[in-house]
């Protein structure tokens, strides 16, 4: 049996009971690496958990899936995921090559961010389409993300930016000679996030388009969520944009129409106390009672 | 301190570690009883924890929050939701009590419908808006959640839509003679919510409307998911209308543009083999490779 063993989003003790006594019983357990993180590393899972696993980063995945279901239609194999299995990116192709082999599986589910970022105080049913917000480089600066928040505040939606994550990756020198030398891993913060939507903000307005959001737009910044130290910042997106939250992983929020109660719980996270009265003012698309 | 605990979706052992340590030092712990269940009942929860269980329904939670929040300032109470404290229903309004009354809180993430509905193969970020279907009645029809599917199906997105569930419900009658009988406990099913649905597409054709759906809309039924006896069906709206998929809860899943990897994993989970091929034909706003 092949187990997709969700982590959850602290530390090692947000497994769930089933999910430790599966990791317990398992002839192999793997941890893949590049997708998301927990505030603990490797070895603090592996002291919690009695076991020692073995690192499953993109390549391993992608490219030696085979070695991961070595065997696994006669003893139970673990396959450890950040989140929720199949939470913010599925392991589809996994479940496939398992069931092609032969293998059954078996889903241990978890917390993810796509669910506990009800904790900031936003209804989960009025937020619309996910959408990912990746690192820009000097030449590449996509902004199709802004559309599809412009597509949900057009339905008074809230939007969940999942932030970027660079792990493994190479420089281009590397890359082209062949080096398996990574760089250090980089984890979007909600001040880059805000900055790169301020920066579309800026070039739509040039372009005289109609603006889905503004520099007055209220947002939330998150970071840690699930874990001791979790943060929470609520404030319009140019405050979000100078606000430090600290370590990864952060995500994003921008918000759509908002309920009272809504706001309510956003005031607990206020970054300036007057930042949600005001608001009315200053951007007529969000609510406020 | 006041924990806001997640159960998870399927049974006693599907609660976190950290939940069940937290849950073994509390001095009082109310299991919420009206917005979810597990597969198995308070006494199999109350031997699982070695804790006996308050429960807290509707009334007591909106009516007698006072009780559930008295000495939360000195001692710990746990709060315990089937799935995630903050998912399909939050519980803000006990939040927002607890910090006027200077009671601390924090929350203990699990899996919930939201994102666990990606056990379906379909990819969490391709989800538009979630909606809720509630019971009708011989008098209230609505249908409001239909054209909120409509306007996901038109971004091509799929949505999870919650199914009703009526517990602690009154007769007209014994409500108006303030008798606390109460009926039994109902929760829609995947075929009922098809039928809703399908009733729908009927009066929206005859109005000769542009159908968002129609009964050959690839949908899928979840029910019990994160349990054992888990069961997912995939087949055309019509198909499901007549699908067994056995005890409560129940979900449905009305597809939108579909990814290539999506569709291999929905035929996993086929009602009739050739439905995924034939679609193409029979309802061209899905995509099938």
């Amino acid at each position: 049996m092949l187990y997709f063993i969700g982590l959850g989003l602290g530390d090692a003790k947000d497994i769930t009971v089933k999910g430790l006594e599966i990791i317990k019983q398992c002839s192999r357990v793997y941890l893949e690496a590049y997708t998301s993180i927990l505030t603990v590393g490797k070895q603090a899972l592996e002291e919690f958990y009695g076991r020692e696993l073995i690192l499953a980063d993109r390549d391993m995945v992608e490219q030696e899936a085979d070695e991961i279901l070595k065997g696994a239609d006669t003893v139970d194999v673990a396959f450890l995921v950040v989140g929720d299995p199949f939470g913010a990116t599925t392991h589809s192709d996994l479940v496939l090559r398992a069931l092609k082999a032969g293998i059954r599986y078996t889903v241990i589910h978890n917390a993810s961010i796509m669910n506990a970022v009800g904790c900031c105080g936003l209804q989960l049913y009025n937020f619309g389409e996910t959408v990912s917000i990746v690192f820009w480089t000097d030449s590449w600066k996509p902004e199709s993300f802004y559309d599809k928040i412009k597509r949900n505040r057009d339905s008074g939606l809230h939007t969940l930016c999942l932030l970027d994550i660079k792990v493994k990756e190479q420089t281009m020198e590397n890359l082209m000679r062949g080096r398996k030398i990574y760089e250090p891993p980089r984890y979007m913060s909600v001040n880059q996030a805000s900055e790169q939507l301020l920066e579309i903000v800026q070039n739509r307005r040039e372009r005289q388009e109609d603006l889905a959001i503004t520099e007055d737009t209220i947002c939330v910044g998150l970071a840690r969520v699930g874990a001791e130290d979790q943060a929470i910042a609520v404030g319009t997106l140019h405050q979000l944009a100078s606000c430090d939250l600290g370590g990864p992983l952060h995500s994003l929020v921008v918000t759509g129409h908002l309920h009272p109660l809504e706001v309510d719980m956003l005031r607990l996270f206020a970054i300036e106390l007057d930042t949600l009265p005001n608001l009315k003012m200053t951007d007529s698309s969000t609510y406020v009672s």
